[in-house]
This record gives structure tokens, C-alpha cells and sequence, in this order.
């Protein structure tokens, strides 16, 4: 049984690290960015434009065209995030079949679902979440806690929407997932030993 | 730091059995009917009327009395399970000012939050709750399978109305609980093991 470990998290519980540790633990391949570089390059777009419009629902950021009318302005975008999402979904399924991996976000759960993977959805206390937000921050980053606050719940509401959008589920929903748990508590080191544990004994090994 | 675990839970998930592998993995209490032999000591009721009064949200089974007005027959109800819900609260928090222990359902993590306890919600298909269901049936009930669904689903509804009610929080929501795992994989055996294991880290041991 091949070893797919997916990741949804919400933003900055810390799921990218955690995935990180987990496919070492595991010594199996990690990724997340390097999906948005693969598919850059097979569609020729800029690897920044597509990493914007991967984070974004594509109803959701069509600009304000007052020279055109609502359809034509809207259906390019539309169909350009389709079109990154097909792509994807073929990568995916390229890496899946490929080898054992762990995949943070990309609605990988769902894409890979007939491959059956372990489920993992992280979450986290809004505190420990802006704490661990201002220790990743770049040096020039001077966020309020009411600005980092409303960042951390844009983001959040950017993936509960794409998630929607291309599943139809409900992004984070527990009978979507196998288990989902509470980094505010302990260390990702800690998580990623025991979780790596338990994939090891679901696998039989 | 005490070892308080609670555990919420589906009917039929496997959540009191791994509940009790966790207490003897830890070495540690275990309790869930037992606060019902307690409650019932204490208020000379009879056991099985406690155990039925717990599993119920209070305003939802007060028998219809045309012969009283509706305020008469619901109060008695509702002030009787009230004061099983508070004998219920002081014997929890006894219990867990004792020793560490594993606690299955009664809202134990909402009533002993500020013991800071670590919280698990269990969850599973309703294919793999139906097999477990009858795997534990008395060999002479004879649900159908419509019958079976129906019942477990009436179950899980009491449970999170009376948890809604004494809580004022969603039953299962992801924010409340520290892990919740979906035991339609592995065995009860494999997630007790990894659950002990984290419980321990957690605690720095």
C-alpha cells in the first residue's frame, strides 16, 4: 500500500512544517510549492501568477471591468484557474503514482481520494497562530495584531472557498478527514513522531 | 501536570473501548458508567432512570400531559435533570481532582476545562459504526439495517443536543478538541498505542 499523506491546514498552525517533518520521518518526497513550479512550467505562466490564483477562489477576483460586461470579464479568469486546476490534478496524480509522498494543501485529499490517503487536517488556537505567524514574519513585516489577525482570516476564508469550489465539501469538515489535530498543544516535532507512528501501524510496518 | 483525557464521541465509533485501552495503556482511571453508579448513589435514583435522564437533552422528553398545562409538566423534568447535571459536575471534578483518568462522554471537556484536559472526539463512517454496532448487538436484537442507521443516528442527536444544552458549544466541533480521529481505519489497539504515546510527549515523559 502506497503511503499518500494529505495535509489541509489552516494558516499558520504550522501544516507546512509539520509535512515537512512528517516526510522525513517517513523518508517519503514533500511537496506543495514545487506543485505550483511543475505546473508553471507546463503552462508557461508566471510561477507568482499562478501561486496568486491557487490561493484564490476564481469567482472571487475577477477584475472590475466597467468597459466590458460582467460575462466577458469574468469568464477568462474562470477558465484560466479551471485550467490550473486540471493541471494540478494530473500532477497530483502523476506524484501520487509516483512514489509515497506527503502533499500539503492543493485539495490533495480530495483529487487523490481513489488512492485512498491519510487525511490530516491541522488546525490551531487563533493566538498560537499569530504567534507562530510573527516568528516566520520577514524583519520589514509590522503587522497590528488586528491587521495580522484580519491576514490570517482572509487566507483562512481563501481556502475554505477554493476548497468549496472545486470539491463541493466543506473545507476542514472532520468526516472529510482521518484525524485533525490541535497543534496549540505540544511541538510539530511531537506530532510528526506519533503521527508518523501511526501511519508505520495503518500500513502494517 | 495531571493526565486528564476526555473523550466525546459518535455512537458506535469505538469511543468508550478505546477509551478504556488508553486508561490501561496509561495506567490510569477510567470512567463513564461508573459516574452514573455514583450520581445515582447520591440521589437515590434508580440507575437506569439516571443513565436514561443523561442520554437525553432535558426539554426533550417530558411525557405529553393533556390533563396539566405544559409549563407543569415540563418543569419537574427539567429541574430534575438540571440537578443530575450538577451532581454530575461536582462528582467529575472530584474524580479528576484525584487522580488522572480517562473520561467518556458526560461533557467532561467542557465541564473540566479549566483543568486544561486533552480533549478527543472519535468518529467514523456509518458503514463501519453499523458493523460495530452489530459486532456488539445482544444476539437477540434484530435491527434491520434502515432500523440500525436510524437508531445510531437518533443516538448521535441525542448526544449533541444534550451537549449543545449543557455547553452551549457544537458537539464535535474541531475548535473544542485537541484530536479527533476517524476509527473507520486501523484498529482501536493501533490508535490507543499512537494516543498513549502523544499523551506522554505531551506531558514531558
Amino acid at each position: 500500500m502506497n503511503k499518500i499523506i494529505t495535509i489541509g491546514r489552516e494558516f499558520g498552525s504550522g501544516g507546512r512544517e509539520l509535512g515537512k517533518l512528517l516526510a522525513e520521518k517517513l523518508q517519503i518526497a514533500y511537496y506543495d510549492s514545487e506543485i505550483i513550479t511543475e505546473i508553471a512550467k507546463k503552462t508557461a505562466l508566471s510561477e507568482e501568477y499562478v501561486e496568486r490564483i491557487l490561493e484564490k477562489r476564481p469567482a472571487l477576483f475577477f477584475p472590475f471591468n466597467h468597459s466590458g460586461t460582467l460575462h466577458t470579464s469574468l469568464a477568462p479568469h474562470f477558465n484560466l484557474s479551471n485550467t490550473i486546476y486540471t493541471e494540478q490534478t494530473e500532477i497530483l496524480r502523476d506524484m501520487a503514482q509516483k512514489s509515497d509522498c506527503v502533499i500539503v494543501g492543493r485539495c490533495a485529499d480530495y483529487i487523490l481520494r481513489e488512492k485512498k490517503p491519510f487525511r490530516i487536517f491541522v488546525y490551531a488556537d487563533l493566538e498560537h497562530r499569530m504567534a507562530r505567524c510573527r516568528a516566520n514574519a520577514p524583519e520589514n513585516e509590522h503587522l497590528s495584531d488586528k491587521q495580522l489577525r484580519q491576514r490570517i482570516l482572509a487566507v483562512d476564508k481563501d481556502r475554505r472557498q477554493y476548497y468549496r469550489f472545486f470539491t463541493g465539501q466543506r473545507w476542514g469538515e472532520r468526516k472529510d478527514y482521518d484525524l485533525s489535530i490541535n497543534t496549540s498543544l505540544g511541538t510539530l516535532a511531537d506530532w510528526a513522531e506519533v503521527i508518523a507512528a501511526l501511519v508505520q501501524r495503518l500500513n502494517g510496518n
